[in-house]
């Protein structure tokens, strides 16, 4: 029996890749696809490579489906899929909609109230490595940022094992697809070609949701109060379409690892052990380039000791439409439908 | 009178810059160009855009010349440079052969014995905006290396005025022509569009010598001994020709700024002061690109201080084959030859 | 029972590409791959894109295999595959090797003699959507290389349907890695970024195959000896990694469309039925991009009229180490094993 | 005494050049600059690179000045020059509007009336090269089109020396300024990134301007009427921000060269005699590449003789934005104002 999914807003890069993924998925077929700026046009004519589809894109979900992802914005997002999830359809949200469990904290970094506060305590926070059995569980899957994806893969296992302090940067570099399709002067090929650029310095909306989740993987504190990781993200825009290369800095322990040990050696053996049989995080030997993951599912991780600082180097790379939204949300999805985690997902890097 | 100049190794980036560059200048004629690989061949045979010039890429100086850029490989360069310096020929090194002060610590970097040892002390880290005086009365200029350039001019300002404390990190981004015109599969195309990666994560050359400049800008210690910064460089490779964007990372001093305003508006202060009636070095009121630099002998700095960690963070941008290397090369003659500082190097940034 | 598969020279990127496709092919295995200059290496250390694999790379075929593909350079390809072949292992061979019937004709363009003459009659032309019967039955084809594919494609309708007088223009742009992985300074970022160059002009080695193959597309005549095109093919160095794009001139017969019809319908016509039930060609209403078909195995078709000089231009765009090369080859052993043609190569392209 | 210049809509990419190019020109002073959705903002703000300039954005001239740049729209270009040109104040064109001598031609190919077709008598079209007496004389220069600047310098000399039927193909490459600074997903990075396409090919409106010119250079026909060549444009949008290369094809007559020398030896000396002495035209001995002229006003040309098809060849390369808009229009400027020629523009290309 086919199971029928459904893609609201499949008009933004984020959508499109997941119609792109789904075609190769052998249990899932994309029946309906939403989309207003583009409504009542052949999904074929707006995206090409997607003429292996006789879809018509409509304004808004014409037919039951079994599973819906949803990429859109944030706001609009909680709207449309809070009757689905009180109607028992399993979503995977794209947008920012439910990840910060407090929806204050949503207020003030997204400035709207947020649409649908009772679903909060039941999304799960869709980082299928960290979060497995929640999102199992799960009926409303909150799929992670791009930057939250890579910086959380990155720095999970060291913080878990005790070896940084909760002092963190993170210097990120992203392709032009992260900013999305719509039309801006910063994604202007005359603009942002053969140029670089930092932006978002003054808190990016990523920030609140890497501050959450890390918090979680630092050894609990006697403080009053829970702990608050201080992180600094620079997100920066590099001159390529695909991927994500996040460079995480946290200052080792000082008595870590307890027994001297070579701290190189040990923080090696930490990330080997917690990515162990997972298909999609891998430890490698050498520092990793993004082309090596553009259209996998994969997220490659180099942790190092700077010794001369004292400072462990963590860098992460991933496909910021794949492992970093689409990919990733169809991970979520084989989870929650108990399908196998890698279904469709198999497919090599497009390298070079 | 005209002066004569020649440059050593002009067939690199670097050197080939410094032909592209001179070429502008009211008041130097290139007269000699030398080059192993090339010689004998015409300077506008290796080098189309260099056609203007009539000149034979020769294996040694054959010529008196008054002035003498060196853009040789290290070690080869200051076998070069010696007999000339020692003859009272005014030289600027772009090569790293007279940076580091310390002979023991060039051998451990470099991985030789220094050639010319004795000249070191002599020698003046040519960095024109902090060493201006020591350049003007040198006969032998070290011109930085590009990363030291965009690091110190970044974080110069906040060391020398207490603002922060040493323990800084500088994730910096190059365009590949910062590998050199030498042929390897890290500067493919095929290899290195559309991806990012870092590299020199176990220590890259230029650490030492943005070590060796910082520390001076810091206020004394009381500790025995002299105050080493403690400083992680990680170069990241970005798939555009020229340009170096630095985020440098410091913790502000707690008490810093003494009496309590806006450590925002006070970081402004600071390096609007320091870098006033500097013409090629601007403070900016947004994040730059380094696009905005490109084929200029300009650096943009950004200073902000992200209130949620403590944290400085500061963006340089500058186009690494001119300010980072045959620009900055021009300015140092410029002033060691007593001409205006900014002669020849006025050309606004190509943009687009 | 699975097809074990063996690639010959894996380490360029036609040969990295076969590794690639043929993770995903259900019913083949790849058993072992040789390459010389990275002998002894894993191939997940050479390309860890490929890291799915654990296979060590070989100076030769080391065991006994049901399927041969060869990436080796022109005449070291024949010279490995001859005694393959001899012994009834079918093989695609993507070099030159084969393609060209005279022998002579290979001698002048390639500078050496045939090293297996015997087997040039017994070749077929592998472009499978012209040459389906003949690869079928064939044991040793001859994978076309990426200019004659695009090249042929979009001017074989047009020939056959006798709208065209043979005197053709080919002016085809492609992305490096049409030049290998190889070093050369016309692929350094640096040189080949933000630039395009025409090469090839006194005679690509593509020429006599198109040449060659697009004789027998048009009407015969009665002169004395056969007809001979007269074809420009002019090969562009694009600043991006895959892709080809053709655009293909030929004046209109002026007969042609016999009846009167309007010559732009009519074309559209010969095309759309030429291609009808092809799964890899589809004729398209817009004028394609590469990127509309980069990691597919498509091949998109725009013919058009310029009625103000009555000529007929085709745009055709393909990947060029797809369908270009590997794509192209698991086509051809698709239909020389008797599988499904399309199995293994249904994946869309990687857009955006 | 300084000559005060305003540049009209400096607000696209043409106009940024022209203010960027006048800051290097000893004789002139920017004085103002207009633009109509970016008025009453600092030039500076709107271009950091332009940070030399102290100017304001005016809705309008607001100010006497000696000389206008417009790099206005087609249609209202006419409608701004002309009462400058009415009242005596010299005028470079950037826009169509002055191109085409039939307003019947200008109102077919740009769909609206001629603003003032009474000037289009006396307008120069300003390829200086082809044209320099006729601009010499002139108040009101046509600047070309950024194909046509390409197309004609390659074509004019065989079409003079009678070595070609008009019978011409231009297949052009240009990088994404060609398309101006507005948003349009054609531009995008993402889109435009690692792809090429054609576009235009129901008639680019540069088609009519080079047919009008490019037939004054071929021999008078006998034929009532006069000669019309059969040109067809098929311009490319290539990955890169600047640079134009015209790859352009005509049949070699079929008598030329009359008595028998070499057809290559004799097109190579009507190059070199058609542009002896030219300073920003060269002919060059290899294919050429657009970033050997990126930045300078140079236009590189290289003409060859495909002997098997008996077709003659001519690649040039420029720089769009430079000699193809704003340093043409700054070339015209010198000639018309009696300033040498080169004056402002002896730039060499950035290079890498």
């Amino acid at each position: 029996m086919v199971i029928k999914a459904g893609v609201l807003n499949v008009t933004g890069y984020a959508g499109a890749e997941l119609a792109r993924l789904l075609y190769s998925h052998p249990e899932i077929t994309l029946t309906t696809v939403t989309g207003r700026s583009e409504a009542s046009k052949l999904l074929a004519d707006v995206f090409p490579h997607l003429a292996c589809y006789e879809l018509t894109i409509e304004p808004e979900l014409s037919a039951s489906v079994d599973f819906v992802f949803s990429a859109l914005p944030h706001a609009a997002s909680a709207k449309a899929v809070a009757p689905l999830v009180r109607s028992g359809v399993p979503v995977v949200d794209i947008s920012a909609d439910f990840r910060l469990k407090d929806q204050t904290e949503y207020a003030n970094w997204y400035g709207t109230q947020h649409p649908a506060p009772e679903l909060l305590a039941g999304a799960a926070y869709g980082l299928t490595e960290l979060n497995r059995e929640t999102v199992k569980c799960s009926n409303l899957v909150a799929n992670p940022g791009c930057y939250p994806e890579a910086a959380l893969l990155a720095l999970a296992p060291a913080a878990r094992a005790g070896a940084i302090s909760p002092d963190v940067i993170i210097d990120a570099k992203s392709g032009v697809s992260g900013a999305g399709r719509g039309l801006a002067l910063s994604t202007h090929l005359g603009e942002a070609g053969e140029s670089v650029s930092a932006y978002g310095l003054a808190g990016h909306r990523h920030l609140p949701e890497i501050v959450q989740e890390l918090a979680s993987y630092f050894p609990p504190v006697e403080a009053p109060g829970p702990l608050i990781p201080k992180v600094t993200l620079t997100p920066h825009l590099i001159p390529m379409t695909r991927g994500i290369l996040a460079t995480c800095y946290a200052p080792l322990m000082p008595d870590w690892p307890a027994g001297g040990p070579d701290p190189q050696a040990a923080i090696r053996e930490v990330y080997a052990e917690f990515y162990a049989g997972e298909p999609f995080v891998k430890v490698v030997d050498q520092p990793p380039a993004t082309k090596q993951t553009r259209g996998s599912n994969l997220c490659l991780i180099y942790p190092t000791v700077d010794h001369r600082s004292g400072r462990l180097v963590i860098i992460s790379v991933l496909d910021n439409l794949v492992k970093g939204a689409a990919g990733q949300a169809i991970q979520n999805m084989n989870v929650m439908l108990g399908l196998p985690e890698t279904m469709g997902l198999e497919m090599r890097a497009l390298y070079p």
